[in-house]
């Protein structure tokens, strides 16, 4: 778990990675989610498993569920995992890497335990902001990761926006009466992105990572463990690998080249903006938000934990 | 192929199905599609194919590819078929729905052969405003069905927007030179759906309907044949049909109960819509743009094919 959070903090998405975990230790405290879970694969075959998470955290179920999907794939071509049960799982993008690694595209979805978001033209929320993650290797470039949520944008950045004084664009959110509005203490609802498009995927990957794992859907969420979907194709069994990335290589360089309208200097690649963060900060240090910080170290001290950083104050 | 294209007219899906019929003939009259194409399972394995599509029109391969991923996943739990090499494949939801009769969850992708989609800040296309659907069985509801583009409209919708008189956003296209445009005549590029939402999507079904299956990155297309890709996933290897099939049902009647916005009467799940077209049609004919029944006889006295139909004008 570790491991993949200090990945996602590198990455720059510090809302999916320690950050928090201060809530994931309060939620073992308040014995909502099992310590010491026993995970069981359930049902097995050559492209196929089932893990029980046993209401472990979603972690630790999730990277042995996708270990799972890169073996079977490696023999067959192709294989999906779910995990039923477990708690939120982090960032999908880990887990994407995970098949990245093994030069296999990866796919991974989770349920999100919250519904916020709602159909078009809907005042119920009817499904949840789910996250869908694409990674696919390339050959000397960087990896192109797509992890986004399925609603019109995050809670987290929302709220972001606001800070800063950003006006919010008043149809991205309902309030609980289903009136637009602009103001995040009064939004409840959420639109999904581009309409019905962004609420087809939310509804399905609420399937894939839902009832085809024996979970429940989106629309009847509320609170507690939930399901995640792994999903790895193995590239060299349907195509040459150097070829492959070659071809993806060559596509990247194109991309880069593109022009850009007045006013922008470049266009990135899918995770090109996360990739940048990680290599930079693998090399010079992550940079923390004092509330980031200050959160770990809350936590620490109510587990009698000694944090071993010396704070260094920085005016960014 | 007649079946395929039927089958999209009867679900409201006009521009994919018999009015492109004259194209797909003037393709074989002009030479540029092979009439009579060998298709060759080219790699094949436990769970992934790829079948080498010889110039042909899209369809046949296509159903060929889906077939085989079906019968592969009903051993496996899930499989992937690619098809290199033929032409467009009409609607993606055709191929999702052979998965939905076989109690599987379909997918379906297919890459463009124009580039049309930019960047989120760019004013190059760079990729393909690609296809893809996902298509899920339910029990006695009607099966969920997402056939979407990955650019923020279709240009047929641009243009039909456009004759309706109905004002274009200046934020959809970009003239040649970068600059935006409301106008379809100047249009020559178009924005993402939820800009890096659907860029990334774009990119990415464009890497699984292109190099994974042997064939170019979207943003290298000019034209001529391209590459399609197709999923099927076993649901009864992951969890017991009755009860993933219960929940469904049940979700669809929470969705179809949800609370609407002032102004709207109903919201629909994905593919609601065109199952509706479908039932009506099928019971009580389907209806026809004058236009588009011209394009067919058209086509068939070049070809000195009787048409059998006779027409009945209607006013709507």
């Amino acid at each position: 778990m570790a491991e993949l959070q200090v990945e996602t903090d590198l990455r720059g998405v510090y809302s999916h990675g320690t950050r928090a975990l201060p809530g994931y230790i309060q939620s073992i405290l308040d014995e909502d989610v099992n310590p010491a879970p026993q995970f069981t694969v359930v049902r097995e075959g050559p492209s196929f498993g089932i893990i029980e998470g046993d209401n472990a955290l979603g972690h630790p179920p999730s990277a042995f569920a996708m270990e799972m999907a890169i073996k079977k794939a490696k023999k067959t071509g192709v294989a999906a995992v779910g995990v039923h049960n477990a708690g939120h799982f982090g960032a999908a993008a880990c887990y994407g890497m995970m098949a990245v690694r093994e030069k296999m595209i990866g796919f991974a979805t989770t349920s999100t335990a919250a519904r916020t978001v709602v159909a078009p033209g809907g005042a119920t929320p009817v499904a949840g902001n789910t996250a869908m993650c694409y990674a696919l290797p390339a050959g000397e470039e960087r990896p192109i990761v797509l992890d986004m949520a399925c609603g019109i944008s995050a809670w987290n950045k929302i709220r972001t926006m606001h800070m800063y004084g950003i006006p919010i664009p008043t149809d991205w959110m309902l309030t609980a009466d289903g009136k637009p509005t602009g103001d995040p203490d009064e939004g409840r609802m959420l639109a999904p992105a581009a309409g019905p498009k962004g609420y087809g995927l939310a509804m399905i990957m609420g399937v894939l990572a839902g009832p085809l794992v024996g979970g429940l859907m989106g629309c009847h969420r509320a609170g507690g463990p939930s399901e995640h979907f792994f999903m790895a194709l193995n590239i060299s069994s349907f195509t040459d690998f150097d070829e492959y990335s070659a071809e993806l290589d060559r596509g990247i360089r194109t991309v880069k080249a593109s022009k850009t309208v007045e006013g922008v200097d470049d266009v990135y690649l899918p995770g090109e903006i996360e990739w940048r963060n990680y290599e930079m900060w693998i090399e010079n240090g992550l940079p923390l938000h004092l509330d980031h910080l200050q959160g770990l170290e809350a936590i620490a001290e109510k587990l009698g934990v000694e944090t071993f950083w010396e704070r260094e104050y920085s005016e960014s």
